[in-house]
């Protein structure tokens, strides 16, 4: 079981070895938000997600053997860029399970750090089947994106981080918006701060159509997104919560948010011209539920995590075209 | 004169106001530079650009009768945008003067901070000359964005968390790339380091036809720019080095080096790409000399600063349409 001790002993590994990401805010955010929004740019991680963290937590935690055997991972692109980038620091021989339609600089990336990748067809293919026959034939330990308590651990440093962060201003209650897809960092992020700041109430975000977290939070089981919507949010489009993840969510997390694919892209745009830095739609879910969901959020600061980066060019483009005059 | 002291008293007055900027890097960044290139992200600083350190430091050194009476500034635009959000906090009126062709995100978020905003014709007016006569009918103060001590010695904070920041990596002798319109932060952080960390050595980069540093460091006197070019590079393109901070770049810095606009749009692309980051033109020249003048630097290791985020749609847009096939 995932607790307080293992996040502990996940920060112990991976402290100095990863970024301590800054915590900036914005005049101009602020006051479109209606309240102050202190957001942790997590975009900034290594390999351009909080995956990194994970994927440290988890590959450092194995044995000497597996490692040397070698890790398989399946994922839309930022745990897949983390496993990678943290086997090669491990010598690990890796190989990664995407999907053909992830962002280009996603799939790029991956291979540059040297794994072997295979491309699956995301509606036609499970790629939990594909993982666990490679793996078995292969003899490599399977790192799950968020079912995988190590890497919840790894994710939930973050609330570590935050709750030395925002010390400096004395909160008495706050709401911790966190994008989610399968919920292995709002998990760790919740069972940090129940511990050490057990004033801030972690609340889940999500893209439209892919809101099951939010649903199966209130109707107390893991609900299945239905249909074959479209989303830009990549990074987080999972079917339903997490097996690990959604015990914890239902005892520690706040109702979720759900924003729309237009307010992801205009909050990208407000990202890069008030914050100076580049969000991916998955990355910006939390921030959109600030600017755009305000009634639903209660008190006179939020906090926030922009969790990727790893965007496209078009995808982009397209959210600076949203900006007027500029 | 500017001394490591008065860096130190700017730093004590600054300190808690700022944010310290993180130090990044990207494996992607290094293959392309050909050695380990540490970035300091100062594009997320307060206003988008290190230019918020001087500010503070200078109008936080006015006598209260000064800053009541109010402060006067002319600027492209960064250092328009940290003099209002500083007076700003200190309760001054502000005037500041900027080229009628700034970037309309630097015009627009001068006058947000509450500053009142005069526009004149760059080619065809001196700012300077507009700036005294207003200051003394107005009965204002003027601070200059580079000849002005308190500025300098504020810019040069940075060299102090430089030192700090690069002390883990064990550095014996590497080149600090740093971009350069007037001189001011050059000038400030080559004071530091050559007090704090001597085996450092600033290096000015400036845009081409706008390298009057570069001209004037070999032939040992202040040069100045011929010709009407354009050039992308609007936060550094000066006539020639300040009177102040030229004797200091004589006496500590090393020689110039020179980047096309081309080629800093291809390294504000990268940067988007690898480091989740909005540098502006004039912010990139530093890492763009880093990757496309590597046979001008020596050692295994080089320190860049990117200077400012406060770019443009579609000069960002321009230079992310020069990666291809993202």
């Amino acid at each position: 079981m995932v607790s307080i001790k293992s996040i502990y002993a996940a920060d112990e590994r991976i402290r100095g070895n990863i970024r301590d990401t800054p915590l900036l805010s914005s005049p101009f955010i602020d006051k479109i938000a209606g309240r102050e929004v202190l957001i942790k740019a997590e975009c900034l991680q290594h390999t351009g997600s909080f995956k990194f963290r994970g994927a440290w937590s988890a590959i450092s935690a194995l044995k000497k053997e597996q490692q040397k055997k070698g890790i398989i991972a399946y994922s839309s692109g930022n745990h897949a860029q983390a496993i990678a980038a943290v086997a090669k620091v491990f010598s690990c021989p890796v190989l990664i399970i995407m999907p053909f339609d992830a962002p280009k600089v996603k799939i790029e990336n991956t291979k540059s750090y040297g794994a072997e990748v295979i491309l699956y067809d995301r509606l036609k293919e499970s790629r939990e089947e594909i993982g666990i026959s490679i793996a078995k034939n292969r003899g490599l330990t399977l790192i799950k994106p968020y079912d995988n308590e190590n890497v919840i651990a790894g994710q939930g440093t973050i609330g570590l981080e935050l709750a030395s962060q925002v010390s400096k201003y004395s909160i008495k209650n706050a709401d911790v918006l966190v994008c989610c897809g399968g919920g292995g960092l709002t998990a760790g992020v919740s069972i940090a701060l129940a511990e050490v700041a057990p004033y801030l109430r972690v609340r889940p975000c999500e893209p439209r159509y892919y809101d099951d977290t939010s649903r199966s939070l209130q109707s107390g089981k893991r609900e299945v997104n239905i249909g074959s919507h479209s989303s830009i949010c990549d990074a987080i489009l999972t079917p339903t919560p997490g097996e690990l993840t959604f015990p914890i969510l239902k005892e520690f997390a706040g109702k979720g948010l759900v924003v729309s694919d237009l307010e992801v892209l205009i909050t990208i745009a407000y990202v890069f011209k008030h914050l100076k830095l580049i969000v991916e739609p998955g990355g910006a879910v939390a921030l959109a539920s600030a600017l755009f969901r305000k009634d639903q959020i209660k008190g006179d600061k939020v906090v926030v995590v922009l969790t990727g980066g790893n965007t496209d060019v078009k995808t982009f483009t397209r959210a600076l075209s949203t900006l007027e005059n500029s």
